[in-house]
């Protein structure tokens, strides 16, 4: 169910296709196409507005029985509001899009949108409008949030430079771990490590403040959402920066536990999907300086590697073995 | 394919329970859930910016193979571009979720995204981001819109009064006989009358440059678009404005040339869906000067009725016919 058919490119060759035929430019257009968020100041305004959107399918994103209808909403919200954490931004309103089957009833809609506003209230984010309709097959969910900088800071991921130390906040692979064992038939799990995987899978926390801590400080460089896997958004971070990476890879924070249930930690914590951490380069003049200051009520962050000047992701395993390419191979909806 | 299974409760119910339940308030938030769009004053802004979103499915709310790839982007865009005609604002920015089955091509996506974007042009609509995935079971779009009013000028449903003119853009049940059409296997259109009705419904014209009139000209009272039938969209006009309505059927810009296929223009008039023209209220003392100021260069409009005091909505033949009352029964998705 979550592996795709063939397809002759990439989602990311795509989304360039589209953005270099389809976009289009306006004073008050800032970022369009091709960064986590749209960015946009209406003019007046004192800050800059952010909107994104994603759309969850039943059965390609996710499957009815894996997960409640309040866990359903909270993570198809945590998307949005990851992507505008990507940005560093603060969450403001969103409008959902739902379709349901004839069998879902009234109590699966409020079960439903109630996992979204209890979300959405962590972060300030308000239901501001949608479309409710009918489907013949599945649930289909699909949310656009907008957002609004503080004090006009915001991070994009054409920021990173080449040297700039590269970090991410808590952990790479739980939440491939969780779908790992859902994928397996362990819907409860039996330990805690178990239950922390299932949790991160269907209830991710976006790292909303963690985002918008860093936008404020001017420290970061280029920042983004690990959304589809580290190797895919890394790729994608090194791209818009025009820059390449080298991670060390005893240093990638893994989810060890998922190694006592058959997972191999190291390559969920690479290509793994839906972590929703944020991941971002710091000038290497201020990561002594970033470090000392990052506050402890924040998801703790890791150094990982630095930005290069030659392109393409590499790695080392930090025990003096050698320098590896790393693949782009996170989720891709459109590659074989 | 076009109609639903039974629901214990209707969408305008379910949109009134979400509103009451899970709709938030905020001091720059002017309208959540309840009008066409939202409503929201970005701090600083001169300017008031609204969103909608619409989602559209395959095999729902379209059939693959009754209209192009283009003119399907075209219509998914003039849904909610239709949406913000209904406030009065201008069209800025939007986003798309599109999810696609494996065996559609880059020119399919190539043909949708020039449909979205050769309407998006015509009103000044810039594509600024989106969402693409596999579906397994057909297309499905989600388009979120962005515009902004023009001297913060913006009509809402609620601003009828009883005694105001009823008046409506273009005619009414062209979609719907379009749609007759496909449903007989036309699909091109022998006579021009056909290949209007075709036209209507696979490529319809929002009514964006006459919204923005109306705003500007601060002569209407409320204004909603006809995107689900005019019985249904005047009945939500009726009680968002407290008031109810009567029309006459004999003054109904309908469609009269759908009676040679087979069609009753004025059943598709009443409650025919798809039209996208606008619905409003002018107040009963200025209707002649409404009227008298109209350009000519916008899609002409009729008074059908008035507003009255009474709730529910009637209507009178206009040959000394008795009064009857008219049946919500335009298109729902969530009624049997």
């Amino acid at each position: 169910v979550f592996r795709r058919k063939a397809s002759a490119s990439s989602e990311n060759q795509i989304v360039r296709f589209l953005e270099e035929r389809f976009g289009g430019r306006r004073a008050s257009l800032e970022m369009g196409i091709g960064d986590d968020a749209a960015v946009f100041r209406p003019p007046g305004a004192e800050e800059r507005w952010v909107v994104t959107t994603d759309m969850l399918l039943e059965g390609v994103d996710f499957r009815a029985d894996w997960q409640t209808p309040e866990q359903l909403g909270w993570k198809a919200l945590a998307e949005n509001l990851s992507d505008l954490a990507a940005m560093g931004v603060r969450p403001r309103f969103y409008t959902v899009a739902l379709a349901i089957p004839s069998a879902i009833g009234e109590s699966w809609i409020a079960a439903f949108y109630q996992g979204l506003t209890s979300l959405a209230k962590i972060h300030g984010a308000i239901l501001i409008g949608g479309d409710l309709s009918r489907s013949l097959h599945g649930v289909q969910v699909c949310i656009a949030a907008l957002g609004e900088t503080l004090r006009r800071k915001i991070l994009y991921r054409a920021g990173g430079k080449a040297g700039d130390g590269i970090y991410v906040t808590g952990s790479l692979g739980r939440s491939a771990a969780g779908l790992f064992l859902l994928e397996q038939g362990c819907t409860e799990g039996a330990t805690l490590a178990e239950r922390l995987a299932l949790e991160a899978h269907r209830r991710p926390r976006p790292r909303c403040r963690e985002g918008l801590w860093l936008a404020q400080q001017s420290l970061a460089g280029g920042m983004i959402d690990v959304s589809d896997g580290l190797s895919m958004d890394l790729h994608r971070l090194c791209r818009a920066s025009g820059a390449g990476a080298e991670i060390c890879l005893s240093r990638l924070p893994r989810f060890e536990a998922s190694g006592s249930w058959g997972c191999d930690p190291l390559e969920l914590a690479l290509h793994g999907g839906e972590d929703f951490e944020l991941l971002f380069s710091i000038p290497a003049g201020k990561t002594a300086r970033f470090e000392a200051s990052y506050p402890r009520r924040l998801e703790p962050c890791t150094q990982i590697g630095r930005l290069t000047r030659h392109p393409g992701v590499y790695c080392v395993d930090g025990r003096g073995g050698r320098r590896r390419r790393v693949a782009e191979r996170g989720f891709d909806h459109f590659r074989s």
